[in-house]
C-alpha cells in the first residue's frame, strides 16, 4: 500500500476514530486503527468491538493495501509532523514508514486479515436531525444513565420514536432525564437502548453546526451516518422501564426562577458541604423567595433567590451533585421546579417550551 | 475584623498567596491563608514553612482584626463570588461570614496567633531585575535540579553575583545549565542556593513584563520583594558545587542549527522510543547535516536536517529526555553544540549572545 495525504487531513480523520479505539483489550489489535484504500479515497476504522466508527478521506492512492497502525503512536507522531504532505507506504510484512520533510519513521503495523468486521447496518428509514442539537441531548440526558453494573439495561438511553417526536431518556433511581425532539415528519414507532458511554463518544464527534445526522435503528446496532463518517454501536438487550409512569403532575408547589443565577447559588453552598458526611442543598420555597442553606464542620452557606412562586411554601432537600448535574444540563434562562411533598419526586421544565423534564428525588433530612 | 472589598481583587491576591500554602503539614494552620488588615489595606499570608508569601490589597477596613482561613475552600468560595464588592466580618471566636449580594458563607477559621511568624529579612543592596526576565531565568535552569534527595545542595539553584552580572546554575551530574543575566551595576560578590521548586512557585508569581523584582540575599533567606508582594524562601546550606570545573572548552566538533527544527526532529524521533527498553537519540553530525535517528519494538526513526559544521564528524549518543528539555528552555533561532568525543560533555549555547550554556553528557551505546 502506498498513499499521500495532507498531515491536517491524516491528522482529524485519527481523532475521529481514536474514540472506539479500545484502551483495555486482550486483542492488540483492536488498539490499532485499521488503515485502507478506497479507490481514491482512504478508509479508517477502529473499533472495541462495542463502538465502530469508520471515516472517509481524500488522499491519492499509488498502490492500494490495508494495514493496522497502533493508535497512540500512529496519531502522536502524525500530530509531530511537519505541515504539508505525507507519504504513507506499506510493505507485505505490514511495516510502514512515514514520509514527510526530511522525517522518516518506520512503524510495525498489525495484519489488516486480524481486525475485526464491521457489521453490517443497512440504512433503513433513519430519522434526520442537526448535528449541534443531538450533541447537546446526549449532553444533556447521558449523565443521568445509571452506574450500577447490575442493572445494565440502566447504564443506556433509551432512544424513543413515536409519531413526529424522538424521546432520549435515562435514569438511575435517584432521577430522570428526558429530552424530546420535534422530527421533520412522522416516523415508524421504534426504540432502542444505546450504551451511554458510546453516546458520549459519538457526542465528541458531532459537528456543533446543523449539518444533517441519520440515525438508524436496526435490530441489534444504531447506525449515526454523518456522511464522511459512520458510527455504529451496539444495543442493550432488554426491556427498559416505563419511565412514564414515574412522570405523575400533582404539584402543589410550583415556581419560576433564572437557571443561571439558581446555578451559582447551589454552586457556593455545595462548597461548604463539599467535605462534609452529607453532601445536601436544603430548599425553603417561601412567598417570593428560594433560600438555599447547607452545613458542615467548615461552616455554613446560606443563599436566597427571587422566585415567582404559585401554591404552598415547602422545605425540600436535594443532593447537591444530583442538583447541579441537572442546573448544568439545562440550556434556557428560566426553569419551573414543581413539587408536591418533601418525599415526592420534584419536576424541572423549562419555561419556554417542552423539550426536556427532569425528575429529581429529594433526600430525606433530620428536619424532615 | 470587617472590611469590604471587590471579590476580584481578593482572588487575585488569594491567587498569589496560595501558592505558599502547605499541601502535606500536620499542622492544620499551614493549610489556611492569613488575613489581616493593616491600616486601610489587607495582608494575606501565607507558607509552608519553607516559601513565605505576603501580598498586599486595597481594602475598606470597618474593624481591626485577622483570622487564618483554610486556603482551598475560601478560594473556590471567593472564585464563585458574584462580581462586585464582597464583606467578610469575623467575630472572636474566629468564625467568618462572606457576605456578598444575596449570599451568606460562614466559615470557621483558625486563630492568627497560632500562624508561624515571617523570618524578618531587611532590604539591604538587592539587585534589581525585569520580573519577565526572572520568570524566563527560572523556566530555564530549575529543569536542570537534581531530583536525588541524598545531594539535598543540588536539588537547589545557585544564584551568583561576581561584578555586573548573576548567574543561575542547577545541575544533576548528567546536565547543567548556566543562565547568565547582565546587572545595571556592579554589587558584592555574593551567592545563595535556592530550592528548585521554591524557585518554580516564584516564577509563576512573577509577570510577563518588565516590572522590576528586588533580590536581597540575606544569611539563611531569599527576598524577592514586588512590591505588593513580597516572597521569602529558605536557602539550602551547604558549598554547591564547583561548576565552573565542568565547562571544558576544547571541542573538536561545532556545529549550528535552527533550534525549533531540531526540536521537532527530535520530538518525532522520541515517540517510537517511548515505550522502548532505551530511550535514547543517536545523532549523526556528518558535513552539513544533522542525522537524528532511534528504534524500538515498534519500529523506527531517522530525521535529518541541514547545519553549519566546523570540525570533525561525529557519532554521539543522548537521553532524549535531557535533550528535549534544553530544546525547549532554548529561547533563540540558533545554537551552537559543540562536542568533542562521543562520551564528553556536549555544550550547548546561543549563536547571538553569551546567556546561557547547557551542558549534557552523552550516553554510551553498544555501537559506540
Amino acid at each position: 500500500m502506498k498513499f499521500s495525504c495532507t498531515k491536517d487531513e491524516l491528522l482529524t480523520s485519527i481523532n475521529i476514530v481514536q474514540k472506539a479505539v479500545s484502551t483495555k483489550s486482550t486483542l492488540p489489535v483492536l488498539e490499532g486503527i485499521l488503515i485502507q484504500t478506497q479507490k481514491d479515497a482512504l478508509k479508517l476504522v477502529a473499533t472495541d468491538l462495542d463502538l465502530y466508527i469508520e471515516t472517509y478521506m481524500g488522499a491519492s492512492i499509488q498502490r492500494e493495501g490495508s494495514v493496522v497502525l497502533k493508535s497512540r503512536i500512529f496519531s502522536e507522531i502524525v500530530r509531530m509532523l511537519p505541515e504539508g504532505n505525507v507519504t504513507i507506504e506499506v510493505d507485505q510484512q505490514n511495516v510502514a514508514v512515514i514520509r514527510s520533510a526530511g522525517s522518516e519513521i518506520t512503524l510495525i503495523g498489525f495484519d489488516s486479515q486480524d481486525f475485526p468486521v464491521i457489521p453490517k447496518v443497512e440504512e433503513k428509514n433513519p430519522i434526520e436531525l442537526p448535528q449541534d442539537l443531538v450533541s447537546n441531548v446526549i449532553r444533556q440526558v447521558t449523565f443521568a444513565v445509571s452506574k450500577d453494573e447490575t442493572k445494565p439495561i440502566l447504564q443506556g438511553v433509551l432512544m424513543e420514536v413515536t409519531g413526529n417526536e424522538v424521546n432520549f431518556v435515562a435514569l438511575d433511581g435517584y432521577r430522570m432525564a428526558l429530552r424530546t425532539c420535534t422530527l421533520d415528519k412522522t416516523y415508524e414507532e421504534k426504540s432502542v437502548v444505546i450504551p451511554g458511554k458510546n453516546l458520549n463518544e459519538i457526542g465528541k464527534i458531532l459537528t456543533q453546526d446543523d449539518a444533517k445526522v441519520s440515525i438508524t435503528m436496526a435490530d441489534n446496532h444504531v447506525l449515526f451516518d454523518l456522511g464522511y463518517t459512520r458510527i455504529i454501536s451496539r444495543l442493550l438487550e432488554g426491556e427498559f422501564i416505563n419511565y412514564k409512569q414515574f412522570i405523575v403532575d400533582d404539584h402543589t408547589t410550583r415556581f419560576k426562577v433564572n437557571c443561571k443565577n439558581m446555578l451559582d447559588s447551589v454552586l457556593r453552598a455545595s462548597l461548604v458541604a463539599m467535605d462534609g458526611k452529607y453532601y445536601i442543598a436544603r430548599l425553603s420555597i417561601i412567598d417570593d423567595k428560594l433560600i438555599i442553606t447547607s452545613n458542615s464542620e467548615m461552616g455554613k452557606a446560606y443563599e436566597e433567590l427571587p422566585i415567582s412562586k404559585e401554591g404552598n411554601d415547602l422545605d425540600i432537600a436535594f443532593n447537591f451533585r444530583y442538583l447541579l448535574d441537572v442546573l448544568r444540563a439545562v440550556d434556557c434562562e428560566e426553569i419551573y421546579m414543581d413539587c408536591t411533598t418533601n418525599v415526592s419526586p420534584a419536576i424541572i421544565t423549562p419555561v419556554d417550551n417542552n423539550s426536556f423534564l427532569y425528575l429529581l428525588l429529594p433526600v430525606r433530612t433530620t428536619s424532615n
